[in-house]
This record gives C-alpha cells, structure tokens and sequence, in this order.
C-alpha cells in the first residue's frame, strides 16, 4: 500500500544541499513529490518535502538517513494524507446574503414561505428554486469500498467525501456525501427512494456486485432523477476514452477492432457496455459468474475466456483484482493491454511492453473523476429523466477529442476546466438526441458553474 | 400574507426627492425596508427600495403611485425572496486544497484509503477524520411546514435550506437538508437510522404532530448522536429566555413565578416542558388533546385551562395557531401575555399592553436561530450522546444573560457570534456536569468555528 509523508527539514542552504537530501530519499526507494519552501534563512532553508513510499518501515528508514545527513535537521514527520482529511474535506457554505435582519426576512420566515408554495404548486419550480438543480446525492453502504471490501458505512465516508469534493472542484457542483446503513438492495433502493426529493441526480457508489446491477436498474426504473453507479460508468467512460485514443493513434477504425474483457464487476461490466454501445467490432467479455457473462451476452458481447481474448483481441483490458494475472509471454505483439486492478496490475505495462505490446497501461490510466463531473453537469443542466449508453460514449468520444495526438498521454488533464465542459456539452447533446433531456444546455448556468469550479480551492 | 417587493426608481438627486418617494409608499400602506443606492448620477439617483406589504394588489397600488411621481421613472419590481432562493441558498465547498495532481492522491486515492481503514479501525476517528463532527442533518418529512400544513418533502426544502444558511452563518457547522419521502413514523425513523451513520447530530424540522413526539422519542433512543427537534426545544428556549428575561427586570424570582401555556403542539410542548425544567414554580398547560396535556402532566406541568391560565398566570404563553384566542378583557393587569401564533397572533401585543398588560409580545421574540446554532454546535464539540432538558435550560439562561437590561429587547441579535458562543459555551456545561458530553468544549475548534461563521457571507 502506498504511504506518503512530508518531512520537514532545515537544510543549509547551499549548491548540493538539497541534491544530497534527494539522493538520500531516492537511495532508500523513496519517491519525492512535491517540496516547499515555507522559509528561508540566510544560510539555511526549511523544506518540506513530500515522498511516496511503500511501507512505514521505508518511511523509517529514509527519516533516519536525512536526519544523519551533515548539516541537515528532520523537524518533523508529518502525514499529508490525515492532514487534508481533518475536520472534513468539504463543508456547507451560503450563497445568498444573511448579513442582517431584512435578509433573514428573505432567506428564511415569513419570506420562505412563498418559495414552499410555489414549489408545492409546481414541484418543477424546486430545479431553479431550491440547491437541488445543482445537487447530486452520492450514496453509498460501503459494501465494497476501493479495494478495502466491505468496510460498512461510516469508514467509507472519506471516498464519498473526496467525490464530492471533486465535483465542487472540476464541475461546480453540489454533491451530499450520504453513507447509508442500507446493506441489501432492498433496505438500499428503499432508502435513496425516501431521500430522493431533495436531490436532482444520483450517483451510486461502491456498492458491492452483483447488488449494485440490481439497484441501479431499480433505481434508475423508480425515480424520476438520473441514476448512475460510477464505478460501472464512470469508469466505462474514462477506460473508453483511453481505448479509444489509442485506436485512432493506430489509425484503426474502431469498427473493425476487437477488445476482450477479462473481469466483469462494476468496471468491467461499464467498460463492456460502452465498448458495445460505442460501435467497437466485436467485444469478447470473459468473467467466472456465468451471470456476469450472460449480462453482456444480452447486449452484443461474445461470451468468452482470457485465453482466447489474450489470443484474438486487438485490446485487452482486465479488472480482475488478481495481480500477474497476464504472464508477459502470453501477450502478443502489437497487442493493447490495459490492465486495471489496483494497485497491482494483471501485468505490468512496462512488462507488456517489454512482451511487444504496443500500448500499455494500468489503473492510472483510467480517471473517472474525468468522467462523472461532466456526465452529472450535464444530466442535472438538461434535466435529463435518465442516463443513458449513449450519453456515457458522447462522454468518452469527448474525452478523446481532448486528447492532442502529440502528446502521448491517452486522458486529458482533469485540472483543466476545459475537458470538464466538453463532457457537459457532449453528453447534453446526446441527452438532447435521444429525447431524455427535458431542455437544452444552459450556456450560462454551465458558465456560472465553471465559475463556481474555478474558485473552489481560491484560498489556497 | 407578507409580500416583499424590491422597486428600482430613477430619482431626481436633490433635497425632498427621497422623501417623497417615501411618502407614497406610507401612504399606500407599504413598510419601507432597506434602501440600496447602486449608481448616482449628476442630478438622478438609482434606488432599490425594499418594500413590506400585505398583498400583491397594495404592492401594485404603490408601484402605480411610485411611477406617477413628478421626475421619478420606476425602471423595475422585483421579488426579492424569489432572488435569494434562485439555485439554492446553499451549496458544498471544497475545504482541502485540490489544485494539482499531489493533492488528488490525497484527497482521494490512493490517501483516502488509509483514512477509510483507520475508521473502520476505530469508529470514533470520524469524528475528526470526516466532516461528521461539524455535520447536523436536518431531516423532515414535510408534514407539518411552517404554517403551511402537509406540504411535502419537496415544497419544504426552501426551509431545510434556510436553517442550513444560519447553522453556517451563526456556528459555523454544516447542515445538510434531508427532505424524506417517509409521511408517517416507522418509515421516517428508520430512513433517518439508516441514513444517521454520515452524521454527527440529527435536527428534526417540521413532522406534524403527534408523530414529531414519537420519532423523537425512538430516533433519541435508537441514535449513538444528538437529536433535536426544532420547533420543540428550540422554540422553547428561545421561548423560556425572553420569559426569563421579563421575570428579571421585573424582579420576580422564576420559583415564585406561575407560567399558563395554551396550546401543546410541538411548540407549547418544548416551552412547557422547559419552564418546568428550569424550576418555574408553577407551569399550568392547556390543549383540547387530552394526550398532550398528560404528556406535561407527566412531567410535572398542572392540568389546567384557557380560563384558569388567563385568570392565574403570572405568564400566558399562547402557541395555538388561533388568531384573537385571547380577548382584551380577560388580560389581568401586570399580566405577561406571550401570543406566540404566526402570521396572526392570539391577541396584538399593543392590544395586550393596552388592556394592562405588564409586557406583551407575538411571534418576533422567539427566534429558534438564536438556539439551535449553539445547541447543536455544543452537542457536537462536546460528543455529547444526547439533548436533555437541562442543556435546553443552559441555553436559555445564556440567552437570558446575554439581553442588557438597559435595553427593552427580551432576546439578543442573533447576528451577534458572540450570543451563539456564550450558548455554546452553557450548553457544553450543562452536557458535561450531566455526564452526556464524551469531553470537555475543545477551545480552538470554537474559534474556528466562529471563523467559519464570520465569514459566511464575506463576498456579500
């Protein structure tokens, strides 16, 4: 598992001073990320320097050897990853005035009142009326969280946290955390069905298969909002847009290619049906739950196994969770392997590469905070009744688009704002296309959201 | 019912201009609020004059008047409640710099995961480790909304959000609107129970009675976290502080004091409930329900009467909902007559005043967003397990405390952080010598607190 620190160290402050605290890092395996210099003396500087390692005892070991570095003092050892959790890493803020008496009369009694009529009146009023037009419930039971399985709901707070935080950040959007004590399908549809009202969108996350296909058919057939499981779509979408990428760097026309599926779970399953829903030739689905096969098999994909995908597809992508599942020497040449599990791959890229595949890649590769920003933007803005295969390809096909074919990254950066409303306007037209979306895309409430993204983090 | 209205005006820029428009505005009836001047020119200026009216027509009849005005040309009406509610008045804010992709890993993965295991380790690390420890849902099922009745969990959200604006505004916690499709108990405890794990207290808002006693009574038996319901305990602090407030400038000593409630819904129920616990010698209550009054009964509170309250009480407190319950004649001299009913009260408090009152108000004193704020934000600094009566008191004795006797007002400003601090600060007290608080009021985390509330509205 990865473990970061930051250590802080005064350091003299002189030619070679720091490159001999990098060697000293780098000697014992440890990766430096980010350095900050919150001081600087006349001769003497205090760093804090952030490294990515393996274990605590690398940890140890590396703090040990900078503090017996001549010259240099380690002030402190300090955890970057509890440091941005504490307290929360998101909050409630106001977005109208309440500075004096006269607002309270508008934000709150006898004002509101009126607001709750009208709304009572036409509940379609509650869109521009109330945050829900710009809001999406994040529901979890924690039943299969990151890698870490089933570790309940309070202990899944964090990623529910982190998700929100991110649609503030990359799409302006409101997105309300709610980990719910909801552990079967039943208990769960039933319990994002009552807290439905006050939210404009859905989106499931980590919930663990086969019951998360079950509840977001339920959910997405029950409520009137749009439903989406985003380990399933919004992973569909970020591998797809990778795929294909790479298939237009190789010139070759995705009707004619072929991607096998080795692993259908939430990923695999969303990487499937986009890959089907996209046009792509032919798509080989292999997993070992007959049921998960005859899901796909139902839409188009070719009922199959990891030999003969390792054999015949152009691209192979697993999501399996089952690390060195691909031995380098069943790869072929040419072939595109994206090997997701994390953190360990099925195989290695370099290994695939070194194995002559022509393009390789790991779980970094697919980033679904590419991905759910933008689809959410859209399906709120449209008020779209529903998400659909079609919307999650506009999605991928976009995140191509912004990839420059001479650069060799296969995703975009999703720092940039940019990629985020290309996303929003090509899911808004395919909503639109397909007669889900109840009203065009609002240039300027895209705008005015793409505001809110931009200053999110200001005070940084 | 009140309307507001905002008049934009070109107006000539010299003496007695301003006040004609004035004028006018008395003369149809209409109460001038603020008056905003967002451009001058040479000889003219532009005004937004805020207006209280009772109707639509009277702000039409103004309007005409306004525009017949010699050198005044009225440029626009606007609706200033419908301005402040348009995309909500609240939203989520980032609170965990993510600018780069250092600040990913983080945040989210692969940092996040060590966060979620140390809570699945040790609960209680939520409490600082998520947003939880500042975070209150409010939940309601909408069944009993202001004075609007059964409006529903959807046309109730513009109130959920108000509350949400002041628990940022004056404690700096996150509220999070919870409007739940569950009309009757059973559905509505446990929608809240499974939902409950994400939070750190529960505010229940707006359940009619007598379900709001029992989903209280089961949710603050059921629930490891505080749960309050506003329109009881908070009204009856706010309630019993300006009661407290009176008895002192009038000398009495609360002991020797008698206090008539009439009317037990969920509001006379908290203020009756909490004169008794705040050692008012007598506290007689009234209701045509048979079952609240035993409720009180129960607890201490003398059966009583309309007609024995109004001939007895040394306080009448009047929560009916029934305009002009209380005649003048039946008022005794140097009576405290509280007719607390919205928007039309059991008797106009110059009414009161007039028929020998010693001091008379209606609704305006008790303002629940002097309570809830430092109610909620004690419980959760504190980990308290529970509300109980005695921290209700607490706070009512800090607001009592924090009204200058040389003023006449019976209740401080709420937008005074100062009054939410000194409640937070009894509040803890009373949780601590109860033995609900798992530890004593943490300082710094008050301060932040406070920062986070002083700068709710600083773009304002």
């Amino acid at each position: 598992m990865q473990h970061d620190q930051r250590f802080v160290l005064r350091i003299p402050h002189r030619p070679g001073a720091l490159a001999s605290v990098a060697d000293a890092i780098g000697q014992e395996g440890g990766v430096i990320g980010e350095i900050v210099t919150p001081r600087l003396g006349r001769d003497w500087s205090l760093r804090e320097i952030t490294v990515e390692a393996t274990s605590g005892e690398q940890l140890d070991r590396i703090g040990d050897r900078l503090a017996a570095l001549p010259g240099v003092r380690l002030l402190d050892r300090r955890d970057p990853v509890l440091e941005v959790h504490l307290k929360g890493k998101i909050g409630i803020e106001v977005r109208s005035p309440v500075n004096r008496p006269s607002d309270l009369r508008f934000v709150y009694t006898p004002g509101v009142a009126h607001v709750c009529r009208r709304i009572e009146a036409d509940p379609d009023a509650s869109w521009d009326l109330t945050w829900r037009g710009r809001t999406v419930a994040i529901v979890t039971n924690g039943t299969r969280v990151l890698g870490l399985g089933d570790i309940g709901p309070r202990a899944s707070l964090p990623v529910m946290e982190g998700k929100a935080a991110l649609y503030r950040r990359f799409a302006g959007l409101n997105a309300v955390p709610l980990v719910l004590d909801a552990p079967d399908p039943d208990t769960f549809v039933e319990t994002v069905t009552r807290l439905s009202p006050g939210f404009g969108a859905v989106h499931i996350e980590d919930v663990r298969i086969p019951d998360c296909f079950e509840v977001l058919e339920r959910l997405g057939a029950g409520l009137e909002v749009p439903v989406m499981h985003d380990d399933r779509t919004g992973t569909g979408v970020a591998a797809l847009s990778a795929l294909l990428t790479v298939f237009r760097r190789m010139r070759s026309r995705v009707e004619t290619c072929s991607v096998g599926v080795i692993g259908l779970g939430a990923a695999g399953t969303g990487i499937a049906e986009l890959a089907l829903a996209s046009g792509i030739g032919r798509v080989m689905v292999a997993d070992r739950d007959p049921a998960a096969v005859e899901r796909l098999a139902r839409r188009g994909g070719e009922p199959s196994d990891i030999d003969r995908i390792l054999a015949e597809a152009d691209a192979v992508v697993a999501v399996t969770g089952r690390p060195g599942l691909i031995p380098p020497h069943r790869v072929r040449k040419g072939q595109i392997v994206f090997a997701l599990s994390n953190p360990v791959p099925e195989i290695e890229p370099q290994e695939a590469l070194g194995a002559g595949a022509a393009f390789a890649a790991d779980g970094r590769v697919v980033n679904n905070a590419l991905a759910f920003p933008g689809l959410m933007r859209a399906a709120l803005l449209t008020r779209s009744r529903a998400f659909s295969p079609g919307m999650a390809v506009a999605a991928a096909r976009a995140l191509s688009a912004c990839c420059d074919d001479d650069d060799d990254a296969v995703v975009p950066d999703p720092f940039d704002l940019k990629v985020h409303r290309a996303v929003t306007e090509a899911v808004a037209g395919a909503a639109l296309a397909e007669g889900l979306a109840r009203r065009p895309l609002p240039q300027a409430e895209v705008a005015a959201l793409e505001d809110l993204a931009a200053t999110a983090c200001a005070w940084t």
